[in-house]
């Protein structure tokens, strides 16, 4: 999953880049580039990537250990561990010398930003993303594997919930069980788990509440977690409990046909963008414009929400390697809301999707 | 737990510090000011709030019904939604108009916090943690009540420990237990589980392995999860697995009498890092000094580690409301490491632990 070769190409891209180095503190970024998975700190562990020259790992002594243990030995990295009493942006700052330009993570937290800022004040900030992310973007075999492999496991839970869904209980039941199942199909985190009945449906983020299920309810059901791998699963599908009402039973229809359309839009050379608006467009012609009031999908890989986004403004032609979601959604505010998602790895011939569990209505 | 009142002494706290408004991203820092737990995310959610007039939260328009059934809608805000193709940054900086000074969350993300320096080219951007720091740090009563319960729920699931503690057991396995436990025992997260047996016990932040627990070893069991209050917990008790070989024996009572002491040393006025001296010179004459690799506490509430950080460096006077570890150690690489941990909370007349299961060495 991290070829010792990655940093040699993440360092070239730097350089290519015009940025002396990358400062990697704990998050995707890092497991990208090194394999170690950190916790994020007040303590800094950060990975100096320079333009040339040896990277190196800076960490607090007392996870020198941790760090050893873990992939980015592989690297042949230099650990370098700092003490309690030291302070580690200073050592960065001294080992670092002149810089003119660095990579933050993406996720760096303000309280290391600003701290590198203080002791590298003629360095120009810019995101680690705008070197990472056009190669954290296209997916290697491995990478696609992984997905693939999340994708069996989420679905395998998705096949498991009309065993869990009934009217009588709550969502916060549901939502108990189906997140057991997420760790039993191999996750090892629950990400998230949305259990959204009736007219809890029309919020596309609900999460799970203590609300009864109802008969003739219909229930989206967007659940997601991290393989050990790293890698994440996310898929929706909307179930009824029992027969759902005409009107519903119409839109969501109109929402399948739509979801599929854009799935099969996806191929080489298409503007993400595009996607976009095939989904959009077979919505709003059915009358449901305003009621699909999200983008229509996200890339997916190391973080569940990363590049290529499929929105509108967003022009990049799709290429092999690119993994997203495919997510059209028809939110009916005080009544219900439907939603499709699975995710696709454009290929050199269309989209290929990685989940597989039906996407017609499913009555439980 | 967030009382509407906070917001005020906030809002004057910033104008005092001479910011002209606090970014508040999701994270801790958010969720003290507001209690809205909103997932970090790239589509931005921050709460504003200008040094004088109203504040206001920026959210994601599918994320308005969340945040409206959150406790931030006690606070009578604008939920000000933006709509998926809108940049709200320059929406936040147009309301924003001329500020010289912006405080951003602790654990904003660069991708947030390098779009706010575009958007607001003549701001300096601090630390929100400098005005909310002096907040946070001095818990009210109702806060200490809620790291009380964090304290009894993870004392519970401590005293179930010698339950899962087993040679020929793996750490991983040992771990998969307490995990659940601390699930049942009213946690909402599991932060971290740490099963460090034999020589894994010299690595402070060990985690778990597949290394089989053999009979006669010491373990360390660090262990913490977050209530749905959002406060945390967090112990270490160090168990022996049968008998511990003697020199083992010896070295953690000496453990044992420093973090005695230290906690014994508590009381208003004493700078923070004489606690740590407290504990440090003790086990230093016993001839551990270069033993005890790691600061003896940090401050917890709604993060694990938060300000007072109980290191040397640190002269601030304790004050009642403190709430902190207290947790040296004795780690000897290649053969074993040991580690006492309570929360305290400073009072008028010192320390009050808020775990309280035995500190004498388990044997399981």
């Amino acid at each position: 999953m991290y070829p010792v070769s990655r940093l040699a190409a993440v360092q070239e891209a730097t350089a290519k880049a015009g940025l002396d180095a990358l400062l990697l503190t704990p998050g995707p970024d890092l497991r990208y580039v090194s394999g170690y998975e950190a916790k994020p700190s007040e303590r800094l562990t950060c990975l100096v990537v320079p333009a040339s020259g040896e990277p190196y790992l800076m960490v607090p002594r007392l996870e020198v250990p941790g760090a050893q243990a873990s992939p980015a030995a592989r690297l042949g990295l230099e650990f370098a561990g700092w003490d309690e009493t030291d302070d580690p942006y200073a050592i960065a700052a001294a080992r670092l010398g002149r810089v003119g330009r660095v990579g933050l993570a993406d996720r760096m937290w303000a309280m290391s930003s600003l701290r590198f800022r203080e002791v590298l004040p003629d360095a120009e900030q810019v995101l680690a993303g705008s070197v990472l992310g056009e190669l954290r973007m296209r997916k290697s075999p491995a990478e696609v594997a992984a997905l693939r492999a999340a994708g069996e496991a989420i679905d395998s839970v998705h096949r498991r919930v009309p065993e869990f869904l009934r009217a009588g209980r709550t969502e916060r039941e549901v939502g108990r069980d189906i997140a057991e199942a997420i760790l039993a199909s191999g996750h090892e985190t629950v990400d998230f788990v949305i259990v959204a009945s009736g007219p809890n449906g029309a919020s596309p983020h609900h999460g799970v509440s203590d609300r009864v299920i109802q008969a003739g309810e219909p229930v989206v059901v967007d659940i997601g977690g991290r393989l050990p791998t790293g890698y994440c699963s996310d898929s929706t599908r909307t179930y009824s409990v029992g027969e759902p009402p005409a009107e519903f039973a119409a839109s969501y229809e109109v929402l399948r046909r739509a979801q599929e359309a854009a799935c099969a839009a996806v191929r080489p050379g298409v503007p993400c963008e595009s996607i976009d608006a095939t989904a959009r467009d077979i919505i709003a012609e059915a009358g449901h414009g305003d009621h699909f009031i999200h983008r229509t999908g996200h890339g997916i890989g190391l973080e569940t929400h990363e590049e290529p986004y499929i929105v509108s403004g967003n022009g990049a032609p799709m290429e092999p390697g690119f993994a997203f979601s495919v997510e059209p959604g028809i939110y009916l505010p005080g009544r219900h809301g439907a939603r499709i998602e699975d995710i696709l790895v454009c290929t050199d011939s269309g989209g290929e999707r990685l989940n597989d569990t039906p996407r017609e209505l499913v009555i439980v």
